[in-house]
Formats: structure tokens, sequence, C-alpha cells
């Protein structure tokens, strides 16, 4: 096994962070993996936006209702970004409605998660530790008003990044089996009964953001967060409208 | 630089594979690093389908408009999927209009494109070489046909993954400071004159699948597409809603 795989099966989220900032040099290195990411078409719809600005990253905290996003030391919000080329259009004189058409979002918002994906798997290989903030969708509007963003952008997904100050366990997965098929979906007799010992498994992993008590079985995660949607994340293409895309 | 990031700055797609199969070993690897993938919520809604049945990969070859497809050693479909966790919720007799919701599918959408990015990385720390294959969604409602993927599965990319047959070149990227901001979302004056240089560079890139002919500028690859919009591709949400879910 070669330290690339070593490192990407031992991702766990970390959420507290040392006080030492990253350095000058690995933060140019992420920049420069960032930029190297694959992209669809070769049209690089997306954009990162470094959040250095205490006010700002206050603001990101309150959203996504998470304390320690306000004092990571790096704070990266990914976008969906097809501002830059339909001005690109329009400097040519070109106003076309494709520029606003879901297909461009989806290839943006790919271009976005690649990316971040790429940007954690690099700052864990040299030592580093990463969350992904999926909580800005908490609320968009507030993100795109935050940030003011222009028309077509749109934030896809946040990274914190840092040197680690926790050493969580790995949190389990379900059996590979049940997520990965060979060309036809498999649906089992009952997913209770198929996912019984990882819901064993489940009951042993301490979450360190509630480490007092154990968390509750995989199929009662899946059964609680379906009750308890946050409505606003629900309506998220409403934003994205609002960010001047067709549906 | 350690090897990890030495390896992403190298990446290229390839689409050229010699003939030889992944090994057991490296597909075992490959699954294990996808299932350890960030999920969010640790709600784990994608799941991927290996296609290995020649017909199903002549078919999605079709949609994608690109041969290749069709005889690529390994063909993964990363796949949004919000059966599962359905069905998991029917199970304990509840019908949740939440299973539905945008956000779910925001969700598994991320999910799906963390995962594809993990495993291309571990692939081509491995020395094999990938390419996504966004094309997948040249015709989404198709896809779902060819894979008869269930309600509430969509498919998110596709990844082609082999032992490389070609040495292409790095394909050029922008300069990491024209999308790459701190606090605010920058503007320049003009766009074209911005990617002058980025311009020039470009068309010393040759493609390999067009490799009798330099390619053209990036700001007139990026007016070309936006002129030649796929029709399908621009209404992608339609198959959304058809797969279930609730815009």
């Amino acid at each position: 096994m070669n330290d690339t795989i070593r490192s990407q099966l031992h991702h766990r989220s970390i959420r507290e962070f040392t006080e030492t900032p990253l350095t000058d040099e690995q933060l140019d290195t992420l920049k420069r993996v960032a930029n190297q990411t694959a992209t669809s078409n070769g049209q690089q719809q997306s954009s990162i936006l470094r959040i250095t600005d205490s006010k700002l990253k206050e603001k990101i905290a309150a959203v996504c209702n998470q304390k320690y996003v306000g004092y990571a030391p790096e704070l990266w919000i990914f976008l969906v970004d097809n501002y830059r080329n339909s001005r690109i259009a329009r400097e040519a004189d070109l106003v076309l409605d494709s520029e606003r058409d879901m297909d461009r979002f989806m290839q943006g918002f790919t271009d976005a998660v690649l990316n971040a994906q790429n940007v954690s798997v690099a700052a864990e290989s040299m030592g580093l530790g990463t969350v992904f903030l999926g909580s800005i969708l908490n609320d968009a509007q507030a993100i795109v008003d935050i940030l003011e963003l222009p028309e077509l952008v749109f934030p896809a997904v946040g990274l914190l990044i840092g040197n680690p100050n926790q050493e969580p366990q790995l949190k389990p997965r379900m059996p590979i089996d049940s997520r990965f098929f060979e060309n036809h979906y498999e649906v089992p007799a009952n997913y209770h009964e198929a996912l019984k010992e990882y819901d064993k498994e489940m009951q042993t992993y301490y979450d360190l953001r509630n480490a007092n008590r154990r968390v509750d079985s995989f199929t009662d995660q899946v059964v609680g967060k379906l009750q308890n949607p946050i409505e606003k994340r629900g309506r998220i293409l409403d934003v994205v409208k609002e960010q001047g895309y067709h549906l």
C-alpha cells in the first residue's frame, strides 16, 4: 500500500486545529493542486474564495451553526462559477442563454466538488486535517449575500484546513457491498437486516462533538435526519434561480 | 514535495488504455478508498455501479458519444442514491417528503463527486490512468433507462480506469489568481486581457483526440461551448424530477 492510499484510508474529519497557520509553501501547493484538478470540458467553471477576514468567518460560522468554522486556520469556499465565462462571451458581444442553463450549473458544481476533494487529499498527505462544510448550504442565500457573489456564482461546499489538534476515531462506513454494484443496482430484501452488523458497529463509535454518549445506529440516524429536514436546505434551487440560472 | 502531491500535479485525462485489466488487489483498494470518502452528514447517499457487461458499456459509450468508453478496462458510474435511505425509513413505517427534497439530491451529488475524485487520485497513485465522464449527462434519462436505476437514484459522473497507453501533455490551466480570491470575488477590467498569456499557452497544447491541429485559445473555446449547448444536457432537472425528486 502506498502513502497516498494509506492517507486516504485514514480520512477523518478534523474540527479542532492548533493555532499554527499553514506555511506559504503549503498554501501554494494546495492552490496548485486545486488548479490542476480535472474540469468539465476544460471550462474551469469553478473558483475558490479563501476567507481570512474574521468578520466574514464569524458570519459564515453562524450560517453553518458550527462555532469552530469561525476560528479554523483556513476556510475555503468552493464556488460554482459561470460568471467568468459568461463575461468572456459578452466581451465578444455575445449574450447567450446557455450561460444560465442547468448544465453549466451542474458542471460547475462538479468542478467545485472535484476541486475540494483534491485539495483535501493533498492537505492530508502533508499531515494537515480537513473537514468539508456542507453546512454552508443551511442558508445558501445568506452565503451569497455575505460573500457578495455575482450572478451565476454559487457556493458548492466549504473546507476547513489546519494542523490537527484532535485524533478522532475512523467513522465506520456501511459494507462496501451495500453501495458498490456490478451492472445492476441491487436491492436487498430488507435494509435493516442487511445493515445489522453495521448498525452495531456504528454504536461503538464516539463522535468527539458529543464525547459523552454513543451515537445512534446508522439506520436510526437516517430516519432522524429524514424526520428533521432543514427547510431552507430543501429550497436550494430557489437560490440557484436567484443567482440567474434557468431551471 | 511528497508523492501524493507529485501525482496530483501530474493529472491528465487518460483515454487510451492497455488491455491489462486491474488486479483484484487494485480493485479492492479502490473500493476501500471509495467507501472511506467523506460523506455529507454520514448519510452515504451515493453508490457506485461498476459496468462490466460489454453491451451496457456500448450503450453508455453511445450516450457519451465517445467510443473509447466502450472498451476501457474499468467503467464506474457514481450515483446520487437516496433510494437506500428512503427504504430504510419505509421499513420503519415512515414515508417522508424529505426523502425527495433537493437538499438530499445535492448532498448525494456532492458525495458521488467527492467519491469519484478520491478514487481517481488513488488510481493515479498506483500508476493507473483515469478520465471523468461528464458526458454520461448528454442524456441522463438514457443512462437511467440503460442501468435501470430505481427512483431517487441519479447518475452524477462516470470514471474510466486502466493502465495508460498514451502519454498526453499536461493541459494548461488559467493562472490560479484568476480563480482563487481572498474574501471578495474579484472581477478584472477585461477577461480577454487578463487571460491573454493563458490563451497563447493553450494554443501550444495538442489534444491527442485531434492530434493534427492545435486547440483554440481558452476564450475561444468558452465562446464555442456557449454557442453550441447540448439541449438535453440543459434540461437535466427534468430527469432529476422524473427520478422522483421535488424541485
